[in-house]
């Protein structure tokens, strides 16, 4: 089973990664964006097949080592296969 | 108008932030997991409110901005709102 997680901060924390890139985007003349936010992609690939459990796992992943609680999100998403 | 956009790895190319991550959460004893890819999320706020011209902005941007297209592939999603 595969899940994809997406850690991002949470609303109110600064960004000051996706203000760079926002930076960089309007010196190089792209003018139409308004904002960026920056957040880490992952890919795990699990042994467990069960989804319920796949998510558990994860969740606890996410919690211990992955992402910041205190100011990041995550989001789980599970794909079988 | 609401882009989010996944820069990942080409399959080929080694992940050592990956990697390092695999290893850290094997040291946590989390032992079902075979494999971790590790990318980059965005998410751009565009002033643009054409879905096909704020596409070719975004991929504008991917190509000469966000991603190295040497080694990374970009996928970009749009959303209303």
């Amino acid at each position: 089973m595969k899940a994809r997680v997406h850690i991002t901060l949470k609303s109110g924390v600064l960004d000051p990664q996706g203000k760079a890139v926002h930076n960089a985007l309007t010196s190089l003349g792209f003018d139409g964006v308004d904002d960026v936010r920056q957040g880490k992609y992952l890919e795990l690939d699990l042994v467990e097949s069960d989804a319920e459990q796949a998510r558990a796992a994860v969740e606890a992943m996410c919690t211990r080592l992955l992402a910041n609680t205190v100011i990041e999100d995550y989001q789980i998403e599970l794909e079988d296969g």
